[in-house]
């Protein structure tokens, strides 16, 4: 990669997009222009679509250990499927306790897909919404959640690992204190549900559903080196969440639309060789020896601290403050010599806005505007990290 | 194209879907592995990827006519773009008229993608609905649309040409009606709002939104070679409908998620190759010939008769009834015979159902189900049709 000057770009920047794997454009390649047949359509052309897709599903099943092929639905986006797990359940609670106002419970440091969904079902009177601090680690307190369940609870939506500092939460714990807390008050339902935006950390973490104990589960293609524009969610066997796009019934009537089927093939690819990748202990240990290597270099510089535990995080990421710095001015020179990092996450960049994450652990205004985030990859080199730590010690001179 | 006895497939289906043109797949090539930047980010790769998301939203405002870039509002499909300008408008409507149900009028023969969002808006008492009904030459009655209209009324959506009958509408002529409707009663707002289904049009016909004085105006990437996974709806500058997808504010607001890049290059690169197609009378003229040649001998054979008219109609469509026959024998014939067709929309297939189109047009059910629907497309050879037409008609002596 290079940029206009025919610079070698220093990519960083893994949590807001991975390049898609040269195994995963294969895969799709036949898709476009031979075998480019409707799923829907009853001919042979189509039935081999049909069949490529469900061969797809069949591997996003197995990624998440789901019990069917109907438990995974394909979506165009993460986001799409955030939106149809938060929306989808409080619609869902709202058919089935008709004169209740479903609550949600969530978290101040989630994804804005879930954040802004649960805030217009607000604005429009349809939630009632419960948003758990953080602490300074940026892990949610189990007490908290135990303290904002009750009856009226259609949806607990806590992301698995945070985009900004990823920060991992105890997922498993999660659901087991809800599992208890249903059974010490004789709840039967499956109300509420449990989601688990799983975007970043599908790349990483272990995956599997059941064990986590979610009722809902969201991945994105683009995080994982699979394509944009495919996502997937995972709905437990048996639980009603109001179905999403309307139209021709595909994906089991919850989600209508041709399925995109070379992205869906990508998209069963990616995961295939993201649970290949992170299979492999030494894969994980060697990103967290160059992660660790570059993260104490980074915090001999004055002014710079960590945001978030160092423990409990994704194994690719680093999240610092520079304080006491012309932010904007690192970051802009940053660009100019090719390094790509971000200062939050990429779908709150353009917002201008300072990191709601940042200010959820506490931090004040001026930390959630000065904070760097530097995301390693499966082809991050420890020559791109030396190159990237002399470029931005040069400029904190 | 084979199929699986290594057998030369006929495909005419091209209303189901097309295969991805040549110069789209290489106008989307550099956007997986190289150009992957995730447009929120503001780095270079970033920018670059935000950089070409507008120029291909530029190529869809030229080939739509529209105002202004932030007109085009790219989804993951024309069934998403259609639930979006349905749902968008009865909400919007909603947030101005606090006590008034909003009124849709659409029409008994559109896409699934209107039909049932329609649906669903009157089932749970968020919509009144009228659906308007066809000729037998599945063209809606104007006079019927003017007796329709009230002020109560939030949208009205009529396809621009039907995906089974290819029955093209007068939709210049139902604005027109619209206009004057709403300058005689007094109206001085945006409501009703004007949506045509413009998915099977786009290939064909002209898409001057502004000429045709529609406010909604959905196309489809892979009906016009381009890829499954993206559309784009149109919305007129200064209209309120209420936003889709929530998160990260891409798409001005309206549809949140990170911007499939390589997709909507690849519509971006499609538009301009449809508009290229279409502006040159000859292809115009030779595939009426070629479809007109088709038609005229299938008409011959006892028992086979045209549905909808013959005029109004799209130049790649031919869609006849095959009554008093054995409609799914010659149907598993057709596609053991390696032919590529269809008994409906692709998205209805599944169903079984019969044809809501073809019933809607007065015909009874037994028509409905042993209808046959042939589509053209630009690759179409003279010889696979006349190949088409001598299986068909072997099979029905």
């Amino acid at each position: 990669m290079k940029n206009n000057q025919n610079q070698k770009l220093i990519y960083l920047d893994y949590a807001a997009s991975t390049p898609v794997d040269a195994e995963v454009v294969s895969a799709m390649a036949p898709y476009w222009t031979e075998e480019f047949g409707n799923p829907g359509s009853l001919h042979f052309m189509g039935q081999e679509a049909r069949r490529v897709v469900d061969d797809a599903r069949e591997k996003i099943k197995k990624f998440v250990n789901a019990d069917s092929l109907r438990n995974i639905i394909f979506t165009g986006s993460a986001t799409e499927a955030d939106n149809m797990a938060v929306y989808g359940a409080a619609r869902g609670f709202t058919n089935s306790h008709r004169l209740v106002m479903p609550h949600i419970i969530t978290t101040a440091i989630e994804h804005e897909a879930v954040l802004e969904s649960c805030r217009d079902l607000e604005k429009n009177g349809l939630a009632r919404v419960t948003y758990l601090k953080a602490g300074k680690d940026g892990i949610v307190d189990v007490a908290d959640l135990e303290n904002a369940l009750s009856p009226e609870t259609a949806l607990v939506s806590i992301m698995y690992a945070n985009n900004e500092i990823g920060a991992i939460q105890p997922i498993a714990e999660i659901a087991e204190i809800i599992h208890q807390w249903k059974k010490f008050s004789g709840i039967v339902s499956d109300w509420p549900l449990i989601h688990t935006d799983a975007v970043q950390a599908a790349g990483f973490l272990n995956m599997d559903a059941r064990k986590l104990g979610v009722d809902l589960l969201t991945i994105s293609g683009h995080k994982i080196y699979g394509p944009k524009g495919v996502g997937a969610l995972y709905v437990r066997d048996g639980i009603n969440i109001y179905p999403w796009l309307r139209g021709g019934g595909q994906e089991y009537g919850m989600r209508a639309g041709t399925e995109p089927v070379p992205l869906i093939v990508g998209l069963g690819r990616a995961v295939e060789l993201a649970e290949q990748w992170k299979s492999s202990a030494d894969n994980i240990k060697n990103m967290l020896k160059s992660r660790d290597h570059l993260l104490d270099k980074l915090l001999t510089i004055p002014g710079v601290a960590l945001n978030g535990s160092r423990e409990r995080r994704l194994p690719n990421n680093i999240n610092v403050a520079l304080t006491n710095r012309d932010f904007d001015t690192i970051m802009i020179g940053l660009s100019q010599a090719g390094v790509c990092v971000s200062s939050g996450s990429a779908c709150a960049a353009r917002g201008q806005k300072p990191s709601h994450v940042i200010l959820a652990l506490g931090c004040d205004e001026k930390r959630a505007r000065s904070s760097l985030r530097v995301t390693l990859g499966k082809y991050t080199t420890e020559k791109e990290l030396d190159d990237f730590y002399k470029i931005l010690q040069n400029m904190l001179k």
